[in-house]
């Protein structure tokens, strides 16, 4: 597979095609943004952090049968992944309330969300990524029903499996993001998953150790994110 | 059936309990609010003309098969219904674009949805009324899925039977609010229906005839709601 054009430059990747119209390359950067990309850094290392940490969390979700856009690492940066047609709605599980949700509906931060929560957000910077539910999707016309049905089943699929592994690292997956697309008419989890775009808390002490510690200036941005990966058997220098 | 004491006073209806435990009074006052009551002003006659109309309202979906808390008027602004233990969701039907989704999404005022949308709102002036979904009403307890299902399906017959009615007076229902309750366990169309908790547009030169006049500061608010009424055959002196 030969990486070819520059596609798209994303705030934290950078998308690339392939000689081959069903592949592309994804290049993590170590750029770091939030609040819609008003707060914007370089932080060394996060780039290679983030896409190794994605290809662990990928491989495991493979191993317990939730198929990914997931292809192969290419190198510590760079990956290959299916090329989709990407559904503009992210996908959010949360099993504790955090971030926006807190702000939204003044629950107190830490709240145990027995079920869990699923909420969709249009994928649009200029809006501010604004909340939308389920019958949004369909008036507009982002996702068919069986599509979004499809979406979230395999959204609580991924909770299930991630808690797991997380709380074998004494971590708590408080919530997390998840960008899906179509490949080949089929709904398949797309994007990455890594600090960047969940939350994670030290079950103990509930520290954090995701991209709240850069949002709120808590610092150790990408330590954290290593020492999540260490925790996991992770190695970021192989 | 005896008007007791007053046991809360909202922004736009006071509520009294009778001597029957399972009714109450609800007084609709003068007083207009909007921007989570930040906006407050008294406009003459709308307490009477809101009441009436609601009771117009209440009588077609009744005839539609639709029950409702409404049992009969008491005077121009009094009204006797059940009492009814509120389920603190506002549902939001929406066959146009405007107001607050056009706001959310950017899209163009009276762009048609189809199929219309369902929104949730939490009830609370505090927090501004925030958006929830479905999973919020499941993992915050405020109904049951049974319950929410229900709520669902009475808007959709409500709107269904409504966009017929008012299409007779040449009028597009272009969104509306409603608010449900239980009453001996059964879940009941409550609150009111009426030009403040709907829009409706003259469907020719697309005038607004709702509480959209107030909130724009348009004039002539009580006289629309009227107009609206006359158009459907409601006498607001009788
Ligand atoms: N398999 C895929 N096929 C096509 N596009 C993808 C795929 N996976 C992720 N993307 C898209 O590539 C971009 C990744 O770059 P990112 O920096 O995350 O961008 P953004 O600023 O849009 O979030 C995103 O827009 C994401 O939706
Ligand atoms: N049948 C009912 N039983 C009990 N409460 C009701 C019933 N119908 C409406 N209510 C409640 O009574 C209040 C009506 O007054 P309103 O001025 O609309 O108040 P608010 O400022 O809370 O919207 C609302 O809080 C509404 O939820
Ligand atoms: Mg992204
Ligand atoms: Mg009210």
């Amino acid at each position: 597979m030969e990486k070819r054009e520059l596609l798209y430059t994303g705030k934290a990747k950078s998308v690339f095609a392939t000689d081959n119209p069903d592949y592309l390359v994804l290049v993590f950067r170590d750029d770091t943004s939030a609040f819609d990309g008003k707060k914007v850094e370089q932080l060394a290392r996060k780039g290679r952090v983030n896409n190794i940490f994605n290809a662990f969390i990928m491989g495991k979700l493979a191993e317990a049968g939730i198929t990914s856009h997931f292809e192969r690492l290419l190198s510590p940066t760079e990956v290959l992944v299916k090329r989709m047609t990407m559904i503009p709605v992210e996908c959010v599980v949360r099993n504790f309330a955090a971030g926006s949700l807190v702000r939204r509906l003044g629950v107190t931060e830490g709240l145990e969300l027995n079920p869990p929560t699923f909420e969709l957000f249009l994928k649009n910077d200029a809006l501010g990524d604004p909340m939308v539910n389920e019958s949004h999707v369909k008036s507009f016309g982002w996702a068919t029903e069986a599509q979004l049905a499809r979406m979230k089943e395999l959204s609580f699929q991924v909770n299930d499996v991630l808690k797991g592994l997380f709380a074998s690292g004494n971590m708590l997956l408080v919530d997390f993001k998840l960008e899906f697309g179509l490949f080949h008419g089929e709904v398949v989890l797309g994007d990455e998953f890594s600090p960047d775009g969940c939350r994670l808390w030290d079950k103990d002490t509930r520290k954090k150790l995701d991209k709240d510690r850069f949002r709120q200036g808590l610092g150790d941005v990408v330590e954290a994110y290593e020492e999540v990966g260490h925790r996991l058997g992770i190695n970021f220098d192989a």
